[in-house]
């Protein structure tokens, strides 16, 4: 891809990020300065995908901190307000726990920056070189994970995948697909199966598109063809990202998830979930304590479409997310590794090990 | 619903169809004079589903048969262009074995009662007879169906059905929403969850409107939200229509229905086929003889929307239909009673019993 999904102008002060929802018609660029133009980006799926949005986050509230600053150069005044503004991105999401990580650990490292005598100034830099530190630490961990999903495959293999965990999800190879981008540089030659996705067709829009810009084969499917496509042969492995994995093993991914989990149980195909241990969450005793948001119902009847597809007044349920329970997933692949169950165990251990420890211990 | 999907409207001699390509957003009525109207409606799906199909071309060769007698009281020129009009119509869905089987219905009838000694305008008279027959018939069947299904059902069921097996797609009831028409009209209060049925939608354009329209509680969801509402408990029957059952009980229905069995099955949700005898098949062994048409891709990129939703030149597979092995299926619902595995038993013993045989012996 020729841009980048999320990244830092800092001589202009802002967030700058390719707006996913003009995807795949539009490849626009767009610059981030105030709080509720971040917020915005963030609700409306400007930027979005776990690991995407804890770096949009991070870059959000240093640029934010930036603008206090200039006004409050007493410290009290100046973390009053940070701390008001971090509580208000946060609000944008509620499933992915990146988004309140990435913007925790910010305020972490605010306040040791205070403790050890830091002034305003100086904790405002701190915050600039932990935002960066943040997106190479994700470029890090999608490569690992790519390298440990590899392991997984042989050239040739069919892979499907849903939603999209992929470079825009990300900033760099991402989650799902950080196995296929490693596996191509390789000379892999797989085939993927990419599931359109509704309601907000990040599948067709995105995931096609970035593999697809990428040269690698892949075709587009409805979700409701996964089946066939499996029951033909042609999937020799699924892998799916996450936005939240519970100490158990359940995993909170993009609507449809536990559908295709359900139906590669049926045809015997291995279901992987790539998971950063940034998304671990071991405070979460299970997939049941998951809040899952739900949004407008005419992101189903009326979004892209030339005029509305069902009868108005129709009552319509639109999770965004959904669970997938542990018994249907293969194994996790962490940065760290391939954990297979019992995943209460294996998952502690990844959780333990992880360098960064966003959740394992909030 | 306030209309008919198809009727016959004696005193103007016309085909009276509810225009289903523009549904939802316009419940618009047409009346269908000419050989060059029935025929563009069929061939446009303003009328769709097999046994509506069936009925709309019953009563279109029949209004044809009057505007011809009118000209030609003579029978041997009456039947030389009744026979090029009942080609005719008869090219509109060449794939649709409703479509002929309904034309040489009334073909053999035309002929029966001329070998009787009847006079053209008798012919005419027994034509409209047969036509009118052909659809109580369907009706009758879809409301055997109804009764057989019912009898699954407890009152405030949860039932999940996908694509349109409706009454938009036969005359009144429908198949597989048979039972919810006739719980409705029993005071059950079924809670029912249209699958929308990518790519073309049948499940939020015609299920939902026909369902909201007859006042029954109905969510629409995507397919991919399947998984979701069984996990919640909130789904007790699946209930789904077919295009041809084969000798096994493996079954062949819109693109997705296989995705909703399996999920069901993972679930421990019963999954019920609704299949009048006119679509068992005794002929193809199993789902694996049945072919599966493919569609154009711009169905799944581009169809509905206001600009493509995937980049350009990207690969689709677009499979109209898929095959449900029986192995997914809890019964199979006919007009004669329900079939349960071995279905190569009890299929066979539905299928000789079926009193208007139009494939079961094809």
């Amino acid at each position: 891809m020729e841009y980048e999904t999320v990244d830092l102008d800092e001589e202009s002060g802002s967030v700058v990020i390719l707006d996913q929802t003009k995807l795949p018609g539009k490849a626009e660029i767009i610059k981030l300065h105030t709080a509720t133009e971040i917020w915005d980006a963030i609700y409306l799926l400007k930027v979005r995908g776990a690991p995407a949005i804890g770096v949009a986050a991070a870059f959000g509230i240093y640029v934010l901190a930036r603008q206090i600053a200039e006004k409050n150069p007493d410290f009290n005044s100046f973390y009053k307000e940070f701390k008001e503004q971090k509580e208000y991105l946060d609000s944008a999401r509620p499933t992915a726990v990146n988004l309140s990580w990435a913007l925790n650990r910010m305020d972490e490292v605010c306040s040791k920056a205070h403790a050890d005598g830091k002034n305003t100034a100086q904790i405002v830099e701190i915050l600039g070189r932990e935002a960066r530190e943040i997106k190479a630490e994700d470029i890090r961990v999608c490569r690992a994970i790519g390298e440990n999903g590899l392991s997984l495959l042989k050239p040739g293999d069919g892979i499907l995948t849903h939603c999209n965990a992929g470079q825009l999800a990300a900033c760099k190879y991402g989650t799902a697909t950080a196995p296929i981008y490693l596996g191509q540089e390789r000379g892999y030659h797989f085939h993927v199966f990419a599931d359109e996705t509704r309601p907000l067709l990040q599948g067709a829009r995105l995931t096609a598109y970035e593999l697809y810009s990428s040269g690698i084969d892949v075709t587009l499917i409805c979700d409701n063809m996964s089946a066939m496509v499996m029951k033909n042969g042609w999937v020799n492995a699924v892998f799916v990202g996450c936005d939240r994995v519970a100490a158990n093993g359940d995993v909170a991914n993009k609507i449809g998830t536990s559908v295709v989990a359900a139906v590669a149980k049926q045809y015997g195909v291995p279901f992987y979930v790539c998971a950063p241990t940034s998304t671990i969450d071991l405070n979460t005793p299970t997939g049941n304590e998951i809040k899952i948001e739900e949004r407008p119902s005419k992101e189903v009847t009326e979004m892209w479409y030339k005029e509305p597809m069902a009868p108005e007044g129709i009552k319509v349920f639109n999770p965004a997310f959904d669970v997938t329970s542990h018994e249907l997933i293969t194994a996790i692949i962490t940065e760290h590794g391939i954990a297979r169950a019992p995943f209460w165990e294996s998952l502690a251990e990844h959780g333990s090990a992880c360098y960064n420890k966003p959740t394992c211990e909030a």
